[in-house]
Parts: C-alpha cells; sequence; structure tokens
C-alpha cells in the first residue's frame, strides 16, 4: 500500500481517497478537520472520535461504489443520518468513513389510493410527516427528535415514540427498502402491498440493525388515513403506583389510547425548575394521554380514561380544550430530556421495557437501586407500552460517581431482566449498551448473529464496534 | 456406514434410526408404511413424497437431540404442524424425517394484563382464538384453515388471513419465540413486551422462513382486547369494477374494515352450484364487510360501507340483523375453495397481491390470461388489502392442459409484478413457486438468502428443496 501523507488520517490511503473523491467530486467528500470534528458526534455525548473522511453521497450507485472501495482497502464505514441517536450508532468509534445520508431526502411518491409512500432514508420524519398529513395521511412512529432524526435513522435504529402503545413502531411502517449492503450490492427487499411472504423478511432484518449490515437508500413506508380527531389529558396522582393501577384499568377497559405517557416526581420537578410552567410539584406522577379516532369515539374513549384517573385517585384530571391547550400540555413532556441536561452533569439515558403491569415493581426496584448506589434515577416514558426511560444523574467530572452510575445501570439492566422485560425498547445498542447486551442476549444467539452479519458484510466494514461486545 | 436393511428407507441408516428412536421412545418415531405415506402429502395436493422416518417430539430438547443427530448423519428435517399449507411447505421432498410439532400444543400462560400469550407451536389456531376470546381477549390472524392449522404452521408461513386489512398478518404479532437451528442449538428470540430492538430481528427472520431455518417450539405471541361487537354486510354489484371502486372509496373515506373481502362471478357460481344457497348469480362481484369496535362505531362504519356500496351502484346491500346471518353471509365466503375442488380435477391455487388500487387492472389482466390460455381462472380473496387467491382451472389428466396451466400462471406472475404486486400474499413459495420466485427476487438477494440460511442451517438440512430455485 502506498504511504500515508497529507492531513488525513492513515486509515484511508491517498489512492483510496482519490478514487472516493472521484466518485463524489470534491463539494462531497472531505476530510477537513472542522467535518471530521462535526461527524466524530452525536446525541450520545460521547468523547469524541475522529473519521478519517466525510462522503456525502446522492445515490444508491454512489453509496455502492464507495463501500465497493471501503471493500477494497478495507476502510469502516459509518452510515448517518441526523446523528440524533442516543447510543452512539452513528460515532466513528474506528475512524473509517461516515456516509451522511441527508442529500437522500426526497418524496418519491405518496399514494393515497395504496396508503404507501417511497422515500429517500435522508429526509426528516417530521418534515414527511407533514407532507402526508397535507394529503389527510398519517405515519405514525414519532421519535422525539422527529423534527431532526431521519426517516432512514429511524429505520436502522428501529425508533418507537409516544404513538407506539395503539400503532406500533417503525419497524411496523417499513414494507419494504432499497439497501447497499457491505458488498457494496444494491439490493431491493419486500413489497409495496399490504401483504409479501417471498423468502427472507430481510426488510426487518435490516430495520433495528444500526448500519452494521447495510445502507438503506431508499424506503417503501406504509400509510395510514389520518385520524379525524384526537382528544388530550393530563392527570395528576399523589403516587405513580396510582397511575399504574389506571394503566391496567385502561387494558381491563378495553380502551387503547394513542399515547400514553408518564413522568414520575423528579421529572416533573427537573421540568418545572427548567421551565416554570407551574407544574403540580406535590404530585407523584403525572399521565399524558391522547385519544385519537372519529370525534365521538375519540371523546368516548378520552371520558372513559378520565373516569378510570378518577376512580384510581388522581388529584385532578384536566381536558384541553383547544390545540394550545393540549401543545401546553406536550411542553412538559417533550421538555425532558433538555431539562434534564440541566440536572447533572452527567446522565446515563437508558429506554427499558418491561411488561406494562410491572411498572410499579419496577419503580420500586429503580428507588432502590438509587439508593444503593448514592445516585438520582428519574423516570419518564411510555407507559402504555412499559417503555421506561430511566436517566441515572451524576456528574461527568467524577470517576468515582461515573463508576457507581455504570454499576447503577447495570443493576436497572438485571432488574429489568428480571422482570421480564428488555435492555432496549427502541434506542437499540450502539456502542453505550453492548457491554450489557450478553446480559440479555445468549452467547449462541450473539454467535448466530454474527454468522448473519457476515452474510451481509462479510470484509466486516459496516459501522464496526456497535451492538456486539468485545474490544 | 453401516448396510442399510429393514423396511425403512436408505436415507436413515440404522445405527441413526436407533439413536433416534432412543431420543423419543418407540410410541413417537415411526417408519411405519402408513406413517410414511400420510406425512408424505399435504394440503398442496402434489403426487406423494416419502420420508424416511416421522418422530413425533414434545420437547425443545427431544428436536434438539433429533437434529443433532440428523446434522451427524445428514438427514433432511422437515417440521410440520397440520400439513394444511397450500405451497408443499411440509412435503419431504428429499426424503429424510418428517417432525410433526402437533404434540407442542400448550397454552403455558396467557397475560391478559399484558396482551400476551405463551403457547406451543403445535396448538391449533382457532383453539387458541377460542381460549383468548373465552377471557376478552383477540388473536386476530385468521388464516381460512384456523380450523385444523397450528399457529407454528401459520408462523412458519407468517399466513394472513381476512382480518389483515385492519390488523396485520402473523408476523404482527409474534414478539419473541424459541426454535431449534439447524445447527441444534436452541434459541430464544424476541421479548415478551411491546417494544425490543436488543440486536437483530431473529424473530421475523424466522418468521415466513418455512422451516428452512429451523423449528419453532415456542411462540410469544401479542394480543388486542376484544372488539366489542361487529358489523357485517354483503353487497351485489353487477360489475367487478363498482366493487373495486368501492374499495377505493372506503380509502378514501378513512374506513378501515376489518374485513374487506370479494368474490368475482365465476367463484359466486361455483359456490352456487355447490351449496345451493341462493346466490345472486346474475352478479359480477360480491362484497362482504365486516366493521368492528365499539357499538357505535362499528355501526357507523358499516353505515359508511353500505352508503358507499350504493354510491358506486350495488344491485343490493344486504346488512345482517344477527349473528346467523353473518354467519350465512360467511357460508358462501368459506365455501370457495372446496367448491373450486368440484369444478375442475385441477387448480393452481395462488395467492397474488396487488397495490389495492390495480385490482381492476389485474382483473382484466386474468381475464385476458385465461382467454390466451383457454383455461378458466376465478378470483376471489382480501380486496382491502390487494390479495387475490387466483385459481386456475384445468383436468389434471391431460399434461396439455397442465402445460397450459403452468404457462397461465407464469403470465399472472408476470402481469402482478408488472402492477407493483408480489408472487404471494400468504401462502409462501414452498415447492410450488419455488421455480417462479426469481421471477420476483433478483440473483443477488437469493443469493444473499441462501447465505442467511447458511448462518442458521449449515449443513442444509432444513427443509430442503423449498423457497429456493433448482434441482
Amino acid at each position: 500500500m502506498p504511504a500515508v501523507s497529507g492531513h488525513y488520517s492513515p486509515m484511508i490511503v491517498p489512492e483510496a481517497r482519490k478514487k472516493m473523491e472521484a466518485v463524489l467530486g470534491p463539494d462531497y467528500f472531505s476530510t477537513r478537520p472542522e467535518d471530521l470534528v462535526l461527524y466524530g458526534t452525536d446525541a450520545s455525548n460521547q468523547p469524541d472520535f475522529r473519521p478519517d473522511a466525510v462522503a456525502r453521497p446522492a445515490t444508491p450507485e454512489e453509496v455502492a461504489a464507495l463501500i465497493r472501495l471501503a471493500n477494497e482497502y478495507r476502510i469502516p464505514v459509518i452510515p448517518r443520518g441526523a446523528g440524533s441517536g442516543l447510543t452512539g450508532g452513528a460515532l466513528p468509534v474506528r475512524g473509517g468513513l461516515v456516509c451522511v445520508m441527508t442529500r437522500f431526502n426526497r418524496i418519491f411518491e405518496i399514494d393515497a389510493d395504496n396508503l404507501i409512500a417511497v422515500v429517500g432514508p435522508g429526509l426528516v420524519t417530521a418534515d414527511f410527516q407533514a407532507a402526508v398529513e397535507a394529503v389527510g395521511l398519517f405515519y405514525p412512529p414519532d421519535p422525539a427528535s422527529r423534527d431532526f432524526s431521519t426517516l432512514g435513522g429511524n429505520a436502522a435504529e428501529n425508533a418507537g415514540g409516544t404513538r407506539a402503545v395503539k400503532y406500533g413502531v417503525t419497524r411496523d411502517y417499513i414494507l419494504g427498502l432499497q439497501a447497499v449492503l457491505g458488498t457494496g450490492e444494491i439490493i431491493e427487499t419486500g413489497v409495496r402491498t399490504a401483504k409479501g411472504v417471498v423468502g427472507y423478511d430481510l426488510t426487518r432484518l435490516l430495520v433495528g440493525s444500526e448500519g452494521t449490515l447495510g445502507v438503506i437508500t431508499r424506503l417503501i413506508l406504509r400509510l395510514l388515513p389520518l385520524p379525524e380527531s384526537k382528544e388530550t389529558l393530563t392527570a395528576w396522582f399523589d403516587d405513580l403506583s396510582d397511575a399504574a393501577r389506571t394503566v391496567a384499568a385502561l387494558t381491563a377497559a378495553r380502551v387503547v389510547p394513542a399515547t400514553l405517557e408518564f413522568m414520575d416526581r423528579a421529572s416533573i420537578a427537573c421540568v418545572d425548575d427548567y421551565l416554570h410552567l407551574g407544574l403540580d410539584r406535590a404530585a407523584g406522577a403525572m399521565l399524558l394521554v391522547e385519544t385519537d379516532g372519529p370525534p365521538a369515539q375519540a371523546r368516548a374513549e378520552a371520558d372513559t380514561v378520565a373516569r378510570l384517573c378518577l376512580e384510581n385517585n388522581a388529584r385532578t384530571v384536566k381536558r384541553a380544550d383547544a390545540p394550545e391547550e393540549a401543545e401546553a400540555m406536550w411542553r412538559a413532556r417533550r421538555a425532558i430530556s433538555p431539562a434534564l441536561f440541566r440536572a447533572a452533569s452527567g446522565k446515563m439515558n437508558e429506554d427499558i421495557v418491561v411488561p406494562r403491569s410491572r411498572i410499579p415493581e419496577m419503580m420500586v426496584r429503580l428507588d432502590d437501586i438509587g439508593r444503593k448506589h448514592g445516585l438520582q434515577i428519574i423516570s419518564f416514558g411510555h407507559a402504555g407500552d412499559g417503555n421506561i426511560h430511566v436517566d441515572v444523574m451524576y456528574e461527568r467530572q467524577d470517576p468515582e460517581q461515573t463508576r457507581r452510575a455504570r454499576a447503577a445501570v447495570r443493576d436497572v439492566f438485571a432488574a429489568t431482566l428480571e422482570l421480564g422485560g428488555t435492555i432496549s425498547g427502541e434506542h437499540g445498542i450502539g456502542t453505550t449498551k453492548r457491554e450489557f447486551i450478553d446480559m440479555e442476549i445468549r452467547p449462541e444467539v450473539l454467535s448466530l448473529m454474527r454468522r448473519v452479519k457476515t452474510a451481509f458484510d462479510p470484509a466486516g466494514i459496516m459501522n464496526p464496534g456497535k451492538i456486539f461486545p468485545g474490544p
């Protein structure tokens, strides 16, 4: 191989650099230090890594050409949407080429007759939602990051969100896709119809694979008719266990709300410190509930929700009478993540799931774990599907606290698994959870997953250092 | 290897036979001719094959022990539920060991609080549905064979049914599973929670893999609250295109019925010849529609359906006023398959899907294809999701007709793909469609699928001769 020279890093030799630049042209291939800094970070807020180069392709053929070169020169390829993932999926932990997919931002087609859309993976989730809602259609998955996250990133992480309790997650809305494998081959999977069982389900294998099998270059998405109306309400409880009982009562009453979120006492206080909304700080828990559908049905369901909240000792139940009131209710819920950033210099942000009925038990366990390690643990999230965002708060500069926070996270995962849960509901494993994955996945299954990866990416260049434990 | 002797076939040498019998005991391992005949057939009605032995294990450990022996002695293993599949998935086309899973018929758990059930794969679908409905819960997938098909078979084929338009298919209700790989390893995949993204989605990879990756030994299923009520109606049209326009109008009106089935003129006549129900034989098409949910909503939706049928030139619309009337409406729809068996000595039964809006175009193509080959083509199925059951009728004893029927099927698939569809919505590929799979799946994707298979089944013993084209 030729000797390394110039300001770019040693991983991409000049010959490879020249060929990659020739694929994209100089405007879309960069080794400038400022680009390497920018694309060395993501929303997981980890110590910076540096890629060796940044590519911004615009066609599947360009992606394929880059990956063929990466194969030839054994260069890691890190696919990236908006970098809004919380588990480090977009970080170039072993250097290499960050492949930024934001130029793939076209809506090729919105087919209202067949409730299908075909889009590029670089499209921002909220932009797509606005486009389909403008024609009376609905794309339910709504991760908290939807204003900047991309549909391709949502697909790679199988993003969830607040509407999963009724509508499911990203996986449930991807009918088919186009991707470039680790071999550089462009493949098409799935269908553009409601059903399809021809060969193995490679679509859903690529969904949630965190960029370790290939790069998604097109998505065929399923849409629904836009619900005609929605009703929003909040309920405040003295005690979290009353809120949890309400959730169980809703299931028993056959009500499946579109959204069923909760905040614990600490997250209520944290948000109120941040935004001064005058929240009920004496409350032990808040539920935020939305029902949707034809107006009569959405109202009837909201009536049932309100009644069940009161029957389960809610201090107060507030119905939103206008969209602005609903928006105000959402403001508190949406502010939790930014508020938590101010509450301590570090937070380990997890997204465990337990069977819905075990939420109260899990909350007790979280209290115990916080006490044991002398750290504050703040919880909020998706009560309807048992998906709890658990934030272990600590001071980053304090190595002892950092160590304890990590031990607390391990205890949180152990308790989660003991209660029949999973260590990640919607954020994936990435880098932050790979040291814990073998708590949930047995060695023979991890080994099978590695063999599956090899089928897609024989040279092991796709997003190395993610999901799988190891050095 | 020891010499072959005895009445069993040469593939399983006496040494292997002895070891397999030792795993199960003599009652559950058979090489009796009558068992070999029985387990050489399935509902795909193909010339008989013969397995070399039949095993009826009862535990995952027994299955694992059998598969380890099958690996050692290179014996094909053919997993089988009820044998109700229509594409030959359960046929021992290369001999070997049929592994009958019907003793895995336990319901381990129905968890109403978390809307989850854990079951054995040998449980009959309708028995499970009855068990969950008895406690106010709902398992929506309902293949036509549900009275005898097993949940494991449904999972292996990703079975659909009449409720897929609103509720999705089997894949959408499987949260996790236990399976024995082609290596003999027992693995657990997925979660028992509403969400989960830890590692690759092996659950949905096994679903629809037609027994070629492993044997499913347990299923974790998602349940819904049972809808409180339903409304059933039939609408009769002069012309199929009016029925198709009604389907489009329903989408535009944001109505998603629980069921939206159609029968064409030929299937109406065929059923009436069979059951003498006094159907409207002058009609060109019938729609059978069900709406469900809270009573007011189900009624309101049924009102909208009735109105839209009439606006789109329905000759008559009949609402069922009592469950018996609804049952009578279903009788015609359910009788199609048996009725078709009487209409000709052979039918090639396909289950294509086209985007819903292309149904009228597809029906014209089917007419053309029938005329071109001089064969009757009868169509019915799931209008709501574009899934059309296309039966090419022919006389089995006539080699020339058989040849033409096969050519017609190829034309049907070509037209389907041209209209953006898929060659199988819910039956899978099995043996009957493997010679056509490369019309839909490109060689590099088939080759990727073969590599994925190797990751699960390195020796290639799991259900050989299925899905993939070749000798």
